[in-house]
């Protein structure tokens, strides 16, 4: 099996959010996908571990926030690779309450969904909640966002209860195994890095949290980081632009 | 509701088949995503109505051929439109029999997935079906087509089984509503119909089954016709380049 398949399959991305005791809770997913026409309805496969999913299941409501192209990488990062518990991922962001009372995102989305639970199905590792569409909307006429845009864009991982999650492992061991080609993607080859060593070129480091690469000759625009600069020169509280993790979650390339 | 909002949601575009007593069948679908990760499942939501899902529930057995973004038009309307009882859509176009027996394309795909049925959940019209990843593997580097592309491209409806189809005057109702916008689309809007009338510009025209439009400024290069034809001087065996249907299932916007 190669694993690389998967990345062959296309998806956008989505916020999933409910409300729960008065309170909103809700993930990033890019497993969100019309199930039938008529009546309209929406699947989204969500990790049993999930937090939200298990509010969405209590609540049996959930909204779909089309994420725009360019939205914040914060705004991804903490939905995606953060906890409710740990911060108020709703904090800084424009929202309104659908007709469910589910939350929708008005700033970084293109349109929204808002549905009513009326089938849950067990898949193994993660559950199908299926949700009829009572309302939706149109709200910018800017590109929606996809997992391949995103991935590409910001040489990301799945969080790992991501239905698309894959071992980093086991795609480093399908790249290693490749026959070589003019990629971008082969300069993570374990030559190339002894090669880089030995020319003393800055490392490339990767957050092992989220899997976002720190590449020092782009920097990172989005933290004020000009092009140019060494990991090791980054200050003390360089946070990780996807999931906020600190310097020591990263490691060399 | 805005049936549009719809339109936000991303898909790829896939050819889902199947092998029963010794006979290959598919059909073209967008509704197909991964739903867990360890081990790999796929979930595609079929009409019920579908022949090819059908064979599916018999066989226990399916692959999942990703698209190139490039396939040919006649691959798409084949696949979409025509029923295996028609037309043997595998008659021209190269293939491999996959571990578990399910027919792979090899020329307009970019990866494939063979999978074996593990359960199927009732959705309503439709059924979801989710298969355990038996073998996957990428065959290309060409881009994979996504749905939001074909759309455009085509300026097509999904076939009435699908999950993602929506009634085409659903659609008409919410753009004559609409704020005008200088978006081509608006140019289908009845008071721009009746001034291209009245200017004598030749009339677009739209296939009644699949809603391809034929627009005579761009002609029809995928059949040899040169942009500037008028419908009406289309040869009398012209074919609707996505559906094959005749000039008769036309009508003029």
């Amino acid at each position: 099996m190669k694993y690389k398949a998967f990345h062959k399959l296309s998806y956008g991305l989505y916020i999933i959010a409910t409300r729960l005791n008065g309170e909103n809770a809700g993930y990033i997913g890019n497993t969100a996908f019309q199930v039938t026409s008529d009546p309209p309805k929406i699947a989204i496969s969500c990790h049993k571990k999930n937090a939200s999913a298990d509010k969405i299941l209590q609540s049996k409501i959930f909204s779909l926030s089309v994420l725009k192209k360019e939205s914040s990488t914060s705004l991804i990062g903490e939905f995606g690779f953060m906890s409710g518990s740990e911060v108020d991922k709703f904090r800084n962001i424009e929202t309104k309450t659908a007709s469910t009372g589910a939350p929708i995102l008005l700033d970084s989305a293109v349109a929204w969904f808002d549905c009513n639970v009326v089938s849950t199905h067990d898949v193994g590792s993660h559950i199908l909640i299926i949700g009829e569409v009572a309302d939706s909307e149109v709200i910018s006429d800017d590109e929606p966002l996809t997992y391949d845009y995103y991935r590409e864009k910001y040489k990301m991982l799945a969080p790992k209860n991501a239905p698309t999650y894959i071992e980093k492992d086991k795609l480093d061991e399908e790249e290693a195994t490749a026959i070589p080609e003019n990629k971008p993607e082969n300069k993570s080859k374990p030559e190339s890095k002894v090669e880089k060593k030995e020319t003393n070129v800055a490392s490339s480091y990767t957050c092992t949290i989220c899997g976002f690469q720190y590449n020092p000759e782009e920097g990172d625009p989005t933290m004020g980081i000009q092009p140019g600069t060494p990991f090791e020169d980054l200050p003390d509280d360089y946070k990780c632009p996807i999931c906020n993790a600190g310097k020591d979650y990263f490691k060399e390339n």
